[in-house]
């Protein structure tokens, strides 16, 4: 018995997330995943993923892991292979064998997100699947200002999809950075766990600080307040991007 | 009357070329900017532009112009209305009214066109639209000093598609820069002007010196015989822009 760690990449765009849905025909990324790694070791493969990202979010550096009984390809060919199988928009980039207690989701002690803002006035083609398009004015300061307050240990239920079944909604923001690169808003954020839709609703309420519906001091209120209402909007999906796993 | 000219942004991959073909039912960046500006204007809008890109490929800053002869949309207006009609794979960036007697093609004295290899082990999802992907080790240095044989004013017709029905041959390449930047190899090509599937053909040509295929030296005979048989392959659409007009 072998456990495999694969770290992967995706264009979010033709998939219904992550997740296989049961009932439902439409793609996911497990779904694909799983079909070509039971093809190619003539097994049923079963795969977990360290983030399992929404319909229309992105991975440049997801991790999976699978454990496999009669696992015949060499470790060193498992990339090319699942590469020759894949759709173009799901890319194999690394496999290591890891322990058999090895998981991806519960061994990550960290994960990096980013999000990008598409703030001109007129709109690209080729930033229409990988950001958010915002054409009016965002006071970058302000909602730098605003982040601040989310740095650190807190209880992040207001920054939670309603109805979420989690033991905690304590985490951990090490950092939340937000840079402007050409036409470009990039927020990156660094932190032990995420909550379901945590990263969209955060970006959501500090577009909300940048046209100045909020002030960055709002913010302390709305993360004691406990309550997702208080919040700004969940934003796209589509600028989403899940960047990094540390273990 | 009056004559409009518009810059324009598109991705290319969903679309069979700019020029409008008769007998297909393929769609055209053409006939879909003719289909937006005749319904925006109640009249029938021919467009000509700058450069009629092949399909697959992109632009970042395509010139186009039309003559209206009942034009009701006031100028600031002509790209918001634009890109409000439009499918998010065009887009208008620019909008301006000029001289009867401008010709987006005709009066363009310069060109500057873009091509992307993506130059690493493993694909990108997100450059697979947008490059060529290609594996192995290119010898950058050797590819530069090729381009060096192609500056100047030269008869580029071992560099045109066979059969292409043009005056003359000769092009004025200003210049080309090749250059490394992450995974990317980014070729920027700078001219009076370019024969049919030029570029991709001069970056077939010197993917092969970067392979060690071809010599640099070798260009200059490729150059000097005249003849489409002595270049390389023609480069992948899906790695070439048109980045900029020149009037």
């Amino acid at each position: 018995m072998r456990n495999i760690k694969v770290t992967i990449a995706y264009d979010g765009t033709n998939y219904h997330g992550f997740q296989e849905q049961r009932g439902t025909r439409l793609p996911t990324i497990q779904g694909v995943l799983q079909q070509e790694l039971s093809r190619l070791s003539k097994n049923e493969i079963i795969v977990t993923a360290a983030g399992r990202t929404d319909a229309g979010v992105h991975a440049k550096g997801q991790v999976i892991n699978f454990v496999a009984d009669k696992w015949q390809i060499p470790i060193d060919r498992v990339v090319p292979a699942l590469n020759s199988v894949l759709p173009k928009d799901i890319c194999a980039l690394a496999a290591e064998e890891v322990d058999p207690f090895f998981h991806a989701r519960f061994a990550a002690v960290a994960k990096t997100y980013k999000y990008y803002i598409y703030n001109d006035i007129v709109p690209s083609p080729f930033w229409r699947l990988y950001s958010y398009h915002y054409k009016g004015y965002l006071d970058l300061e302000q909602m730098q200002k605003a982040a601040a307050y989310l740095i650190g240990e807190h209880d992040f239920c207001s920054f939670m999809a309603a109805g979420s079944p989690v033991k905690s909604t304590v985490r951990t923001l090490y950092e939340l950075k937000l840079e402007r690169k050409d036409k470009l808003i990039v927020l990156s954020f660094h932190g032990n766990g995420f909550l379901y839709n945590m990263v969209r609703i955060i970006t959501g309420t500090l577009i909300e600080v940048g046209i100045g519906k909020y002030g960055p001091g709002d913010l302390k209120q709305i993360l004691e307040g406990r309550n997702r209402k208080l919040a700004g909007p969940t934003a796209a999906a589509s600028g989403l991007f899940l960047e990094k796993v540390y273990y």
